[in-house]
This record gives C-alpha cells, sequence and structure tokens, in this order.
C-alpha cells in the first residue's frame, strides 16, 4: 500500500489536483475550472470534486490518503487557512478554504501561499532536488519568490515574508503598485520588463522590431523582445541586457543574505533558457564579491507550472504524514 | 544544582568569559587579553583558564556546566570548529579552537561566528526576548549581522550566509573591499559614514567645525559627525541623515525579505539612540511599502558588547544542553 498526499494548485483560471507519493513521485495532473460566479462555495465545491476523484482512484489501487495541501494566491492567513481575498472571485473574501475543503474530503488540510508551495516543489521535486537552501523566483506577471531554509519554507513572522519581488534593488527608481520605488520585479519580471521597453519605445522614438510590434498589437511582451534580440536587434539586446543585470543584483543580494545551494529561475522569462541564464551569469560573476569563489548554482526551474501544485501536495506531507 | 554554559568570545584585543544559566540570567563577565604572540597556543591557553576559573566558581557553588560556546570573528568553518585565520594574529590559520578548548576543559564545545553568536545574545537575553524572527545589524567598524528564523541561527549552505552589510543598496555604488559596489555598509557603518564625510569635506572644500576637526586631528569619526548635527551643523545633519536613509532601505528590504519580529540596531552608531531611530524611522515609514501596516519593530539593542558572550553561551544551550 502506497501512501499519497493530495495536492491543490488554486489560479485564476484553472485549479490543478496531483497525488504526491512518499517517494517524491508524481501523479498525473488534472485540471478543472476554476468556478468565478459563486464565490467560496464554488470553489469549495470544486476542489472537493477534483479531490475525491483522486482519492478514489488511490482507493481504487489500494493506496491510501494523507492529507490534502492548498496552494492559493496570496493575500492569505496562512496559519488559519484563510483567504483573505481574490480579485477575479468575488465572495471570497475570509473564506475558511482550508477547513471546508479538508472537512469535504475528510482528511488533514494545510494552505500555503502559491510561490511559497512552488519553491517547496521544486526543492523535493524538481531543479533543487540536492539542496538544503534554495530560493525561486518566478518571473510572470510580477517576480514571486519562495524561500527554503534548511529545507523548510520560510514565512516569516506576520506570513509576509519571501517577497523578494519587493526588495528595493534601485534607490528612487521606477515606482511599484506595491508603493515603494525601485523594487526588483519593476526591472526584471517578464510582464514590467516588456512594459519598460514600450515606454521607452514611446518616449525615445526607438524605431525597429519592436516599434512595429508595438504599433501593430499595441503592445509587445517579453517573447516579442527575446525575438527581437535573437534577431539582432541592439534596442531590444539593451533592454535584455538591462534586466539580466538587475536580476544579477537580486541573485548576489540573495546570495549575501541567504548563502543558498541554489537559485531557480521559474516564470515565463525563465523558458527563454541559456538566453536569459547566458547574460545573468555574465553580471552575476562581476557583481558578486570576490572574497569567496562563486558557490551559489543558478539554474532554471524543472516543473514549469505544475511546481505550484507538486509543493502543495508537499506542503501536506509537511504537515500531515512527515 | 543550578546548570550553566560558558560563552567565550575572542575578540582582538581581549577574551572575554561568562556563565549563562538554564533560566536565561547571565552572571558577572571577565575580561583577558587576547594573547596575539603565540599564535592558536596562547589563544587556547587563555581560553581553558578563563573557562576553567568559571567552571570552579561554578563547582564551588554545586552548579553544573552543561557546555561552552566559542564566539570567534570570520572567516571560520563553523561546522568543523575551525578558525581560519585573524590578520592580527599570527599562528591562528586553521586553528581547530572548538576540539583543542573543549578538550581542554573537559566539556562539549561549539564554534559560531561572533555576528550570529551577537545576533543570538540579543534575541534570549536583549531586545529581541520577545521575538521568534530577529535580525541584528551592528553597526560598527563595518556593518555585521545577524538572522534568527523561527529561533534559529541562519548560516547558509555554505556558512556565508547572514552578510546584510554587503547587500548591494546602490548600484554601481561606492566601491567596497570586498569587491562589489554600493554595499549597505559602506553607507552606515560607523567607520564608512565617517569616511564617506571626511571625502566630501576635502572634495567639496565644506567648512564648519568638521571641517576644523578633520584638521586638527587628522580624521573625523561617527561622533565628531553626531556632535556637530546636534550643534546644528547642516553638512553633518545631510550626512548623517543621508546614513539613516540607507540604513532604512537596508530595513525595508530585511523586511521584505524575512517579515522579522524586530530590527536590533547595534554598535556604535546605536549609541547615538534616538538621534539615529528618529531619522531613520522616517525613512523606513516612507520607503516601507503601503500593502501593509509596518509590523516590524526597530529597536536599539541592549546587551552593547556582552552580546557576543552571551550569545556564544546560548550556541553551547542550544548545542548541548536543550
Amino acid at each position: 500500500m502506497a501512501r499519497h498526499c493530495i495536492g491543490i494548485d488554486l489560479g485564476g483560471t484553472a485549479i490543478k489536483f496531483g497525488l504526491l507519493g512518499e517517494d517524491r513521485r508524481f501523479g498525473e495532473i488534472i485540471q478543472r475550472p476554476t468556478p468565478t460566479d459563486r464565490g467560496a462555495d464554488g470553489v469549495v465545491e470544486q476542489m472537493i470534486a477534483g479531490g475525491q476523484k483522486l482519492a478514489n482512484q488511490a482507493a481504487e489501487e489500494g493506496d491510501e490518503i494523507v492529507g490534502v495541501g492548498i496552494g492559493a494566491p496570496g493575500p492569505l492567513r496562512i496559519s488559519e487557512g484563510v483567504i483573505v481575498g481574490m480579485p477575479n472571485i468575488p465572495g471570497m473574501e475570509n473564506a475558511p478554504l482550508r477547513d471546508r475543503v479538508g472537512e469535504g474530503l475528510g482528511l488533514p488540510a494545510v494552505l500555503e501561499n502559491d510561490a511559497n508551495a512552488a519553491a517547496l516543489g521544486e526543492f523535493l521535486c524538481g531543479a533543487g532536488k540536492a539542496a538544503r537552501n534554495m530560493v525561486l523566483l518566478t518571473l510572470g506577471t510580477g517576480l514571486g519568490s519562495g524561500i527554503i531554509v534548511e529545507g523548510e519554507i520560510l514565512h516569516g513572522a506576520h506570513e509576509m515574508g519571501a517577497e523578494i519581488g519587493h526588495m528595493v534593488v534601485q534607490p528612487e527608481g521606477e515606482e511599484c503598485g506595491c508603493g515603494q520605488r525601485g523594487c526588483l520585479e519593476r526591472y526584471c519580471s517578464a510582464k514590467f520588463l516588456a512594459r519598460r521597453a514600450a515606454r521607452r519605445i514611446k518616449a525615445e522614438g526607438v524605431t525597429g522590431p519592436l516599434d512595429e510590434t508595438l504599433e501593430d498589437k499595441g503592445e509587445i511582451n517579453s517573447l516579442d523582445i527575446e525575438r527581437a534580440r535573437e534577431a539582432g536587434d541592439a534596442f531590444a539586446a539593451e533592454v535584455w541586457d538591462e534586466a539580466a543585470y538587475y536580476l544579477a543584483l537580486g541573485c548576489v543580494n540573495i546570495c549575501r543574505i541567504f548563502d543558498p545551494d541554489e537559485i531557480v529561475l521559474g516564470g515565463g522569462l525563465a523558458g527563454a533558457g541559456e538566453a536569459l541564464t547566458g547574460p545573468l551569469m555574465g553580471h552575476f560573476e562581476r557583481l558578486h564579491w570576490s572574497m569567496a569563489p562563486v558557490v551559489t548554482k543558478i539554474a532554471i526551474a524543472r516543473l514549469g507550472n505544475d511546481a505550484g501544485v507538486v509543493g502543495a501536495a508537499g506542503v501536506a506531507w509537511r504537515a500531515c504524514g512527515e
């Protein structure tokens, strides 16, 4: 009889479900649409239905389910198991998601922030498998992060830690939605990198492929920049390099503070692979102190968008099974 | 019968000794000169002599000694108990200080970096007594730091973490001895604050009390700046405020990353008390994000120069007694 935990990853458009075994092997991941029109009730019902399906499959195989972990976007009150609110799902305010789903499935349940869950996923089953200390940076719409210290997720005293995207790297720099200036994510998330480029194209009258794309589509994204750079566009190369520079600066600070085995890069921008890590490593090695050689590895994430659901199950293992 | 651990704090000019009880009460601290002319042998003998004196006193009272903790300046190989080297004590290279002192005293022994020990000292017995997550910044010659996460000292994967003084806060800023640019300590340690001011006085032809002191003594220190500021000198106020600004930026980043209960300020500059925390809090509240109110306390250290010896004993309690 094998033992598994259920992982559930709540996103704005889909809820993912999967089983993580004691042996750290992960089964098939199933996906259901996120109901957005029936508040917490709809989400809870969908989570119980998807979870029950996996539990039934496990029962047929004679396997045991030990617990369920739910990863969800913040803000959360993690230790209370409560979602504070979700902008695109009215009626989720102060929803006690953990207890309702746990009761519905008849399993011990635990709630975790999705960025922390993704970090634990990569740590347990992905790029960070060999690490004891690891930081995941997810370069997507914003810059999400999760920090593993000696094998444990870092939460902070008020569950507001691990916000590396809001580490200030440029004093009095770009205004951020959080109310600060010069936050790391304003320089190297996929979205803000593209936004900075678009602003410069307009302000400086830059011409070339990106200017044309901007005119055609009304916007540009990080993939447009990456392609223009590969095609030899100098402006795209400059913009891309600037993002790599700030990301390298962030990585240097992570090394000085955490000295991790590994920094793992996920999210849309990390899809560029070597095109990102190449310039990044160039800046990183130059900016890094010379008192000791570079010992922290920088690697691309391995689990892609599944890191969150894997990690959610991992959180359940930590809380219920180990 | 009370139980105690011996703390030993190795400094460049003095070695301190003290006993920390199970009840977190600390006894009298004794001090002996650091022998600098007989390499590791001299240091080990002095440590054993001082430690034995405390052990004898405890035995007379019928008390038990559980272990000994040694705090020492880096670089160290902490888990091996080895001092890599000390600039002002020839012959300390690769000294197995932990094992030699432990064997000499017949006690389990443990070695810790002095900045980490000081943080644990403040955490256990000083300004951080109510905290679970705490960061100590020691504003002295450099900017030393120790980080406590969920009650444990953060070391990092290669024992090189918790170097907040070398967090880059100004891209391409002041050159640092570590080989980086724009490190926090270059803007707000007592020594570098004074050095920045002296450089500006010469470069900009600043006149006033600091210029006079610089001419008289050939140098100025942070206390000169503090006094000139109190006496109403505008340049001193500007320089002091700049240090407070960068320190506030560092504190904001600490909050985003660790979300601690408390940031504790120690070292020479912290002796200014309210004259430092006043401008610091002004900048901190302005630079801090607006997504949630400020919840991390910023406080002045309580144990002064004794934090290291108290914390060294605390490290021994962690390793041997608890």
